[in-house]
């Protein structure tokens, strides 16, 4: 069985020490789901395989190297990381009817939404159970339920605010910091904080993943504007069909107040309105004011990096950064 | 606001102490709520309030007070065990679809799936932080996300083995057992080693909160044959439409045959053949034989319970116990 779980994302191959240890972290993700329902864990582990980057639990690592602690607790803690962010993935597909997640098929699609809910419940489960078990450090369980509470306080705010034609780019970032930005920021924390560093450098994480996260979302949420459903792996502006409205949009809107006016329809758009609103979002320019509001973060996040000690775990840091965030440059 | 959550269920009139108690449990709670979006707040607000028996707090803190511990910590105890319960029922009605909870709205049939999915993993989170914080103890921390564990393993086995006409007694005391004596077992544990108690008290406290769980479910899946959809707040046979088969209609399949080719046509029943088969469960004497199934779990439990240090507590304890199973003596 452990062979099965080892296809770790092409972008690691760069980086074999990092690659290493993700491959632990999936070993103990998948020894996690050992207890649960044999299909349903077939199901999780094929979600887990399908090629995620491992972006947070690969910052836990990353991070925790600069100042070395417990090594065991520290792959435990990006395995925790990795299943609450893979949970909040499975509800969100149930919630979204997302028929694909990861070139695959969504676990709500597959098993329907009952086991999905299930699933996602479950893995929220084994995720405070590791940390629980395995970490045997109380802040970090602290930490971790806090974050949730904002991640699920921010998803909440996001769905009772949906289809709002009003809504400004402040409330955006507001939305995008808890849903997105949050958990990096959790997980260079944790990363740091697993060895003896001192407050400065935490700081600086912090600051660093923050700005890594806002860029890494605005930039994914540009790629709906820009892509195909063969490429994306989900249909053509869901989350504008969802009501879900993201920065092209928004600043779409703001120039181009007839873009406004099409959205009033809400939940009946088309598949041809949909192109036709993403063709109308990308002649008003509003792509490029979005991709530019990516890098004033991706620059902070980049100033940020520079300020932390020499080595290999900051070169990892800088490659990657730059590799996930090019698209903004 | 504080005066709003105060309305405790009837049941714990004859024991005042308790009730206030149990009144400090709901203040926790409503606390722990504060953060969520201002709607969901209401709406969660709303289903603890909606008289729940709050049964498993109740338990936390009678058995706590045999050998008292820390007050404080017991209570936001108590409150995490109905929190981690009532995130289970919100998502148990995304599931089956109830329009009702507690004779009102459910939350997703008032705000929907979206809604309902995440205010219930809200609750899973504000269930861990407030052990986290409150409580600082791993130990519960750890008890706590095992036994989550299994409550969601026993609802994937069921959900993956729904419509099984062929599911037997031992299959469905294993699936009650994981889906409601666990987390009696649970309440009776975390409210035993808060204080100082003896191993052989511990023991007790566990075989007891085991038999009054199986008993109490296996009257409340009798309840279904009895009632009308007014008492019960959900509609008739509901459970059975949804594929979840319970005691009297897995003894009335073993008794008659005919049971079970009614079923064959799954998905499809209407409200006349469920009251059809209502009736034919009764007429088969399986709802008498699942009674006297509830009575040997009720006296078991007694019997636990007989051999506990006389006092208050006990007194107590013997008189709820009584009140919730007296339908099967």
């Amino acid at each position: 069985m452990k062979q099965s779980l080892t296809q770790i994302h092409e972008m690691w191959e760069r980086f074999p020490s990092v690659q290493k240890e993700l491959q632990d972290v999936l070993f103990i993700i998948q020894d996690s789901l050992k207890a649960n329902d044999k299909e349903v864990e077939k199901a999780l582990l094929d979600m887990f395989r399908a090629g995620g980057k491992m972006l947070r639990p690969a910052f836990v690592i990353i991070i925790g190297q600069f100042y070395p602690g417990n090594a065991s607790k520290l792959k435990h803690i990006a395995a925790s990381i990795e299943m609450l962010h893979t949970a909040t993935l499975v509800h969100d597909d149930i919630i979204d009817d997302s028929p694909e997640r990861r070139h695959a098929p969504s676990i709500q699609s597959k098993f329907g939404k009952d086991i999905a809910a299930y699933a996602g419940d479950y893995l929220f489960a084994a995720t405070f159970k590791t940390l629980a078990f395995h970490t045997d450090d109380m802040t970090v369980v602290r930490q971790s339920t806090k974050l949730l509470e904002n991640i699920l306080t921010g998803e909440l705010t996001q769905r009772t605010n949906h289809y709002d034609r009003h809504m400004t780019l402040a409330d955006y970032k507001e939305q995008i910091a808890g849903k997105t930005a949050a958990l990096f920021v959790l997980s260079a924390q944790l990363g740091a904080t697993n060895g003896d560093a001192p407050e400065e450098f935490v700081n600086l994480v912090t600051d660093f993943a923050y700005n890594v996260g806002m860029a890494f979302q605005i930039l994914d949420d540009i790629l709906d504007y820009q892509s195909t459903t063969k490429d994306l792996g989900k249909p053509t502006l869901q989350d504008v069909r969802e009501g879900v409205y993201s920065a092209p949009l928004i600043i779409a809107m703001q120039n181009k107040p007839e873009i406004q006016k099409l959205l009033a329809k809400k939940e009946s758009i088309t598949n041809e309105e949909a192109i036709q609103l993403r063709d109308m979002v990308i002649a008003s320019g509003a792509v490029d004011e979005a991709t530019d509001l990516a890098s004033e973060y991706t620059e902070k996040a980049l100033d940020y990096l520079s300020q932390l000690p020499e080595g290999e775990s900051k070169d990892t840091l800088v490659a990657i950064s730059e590799a996930l965030l090019e698209r903004a440059n």
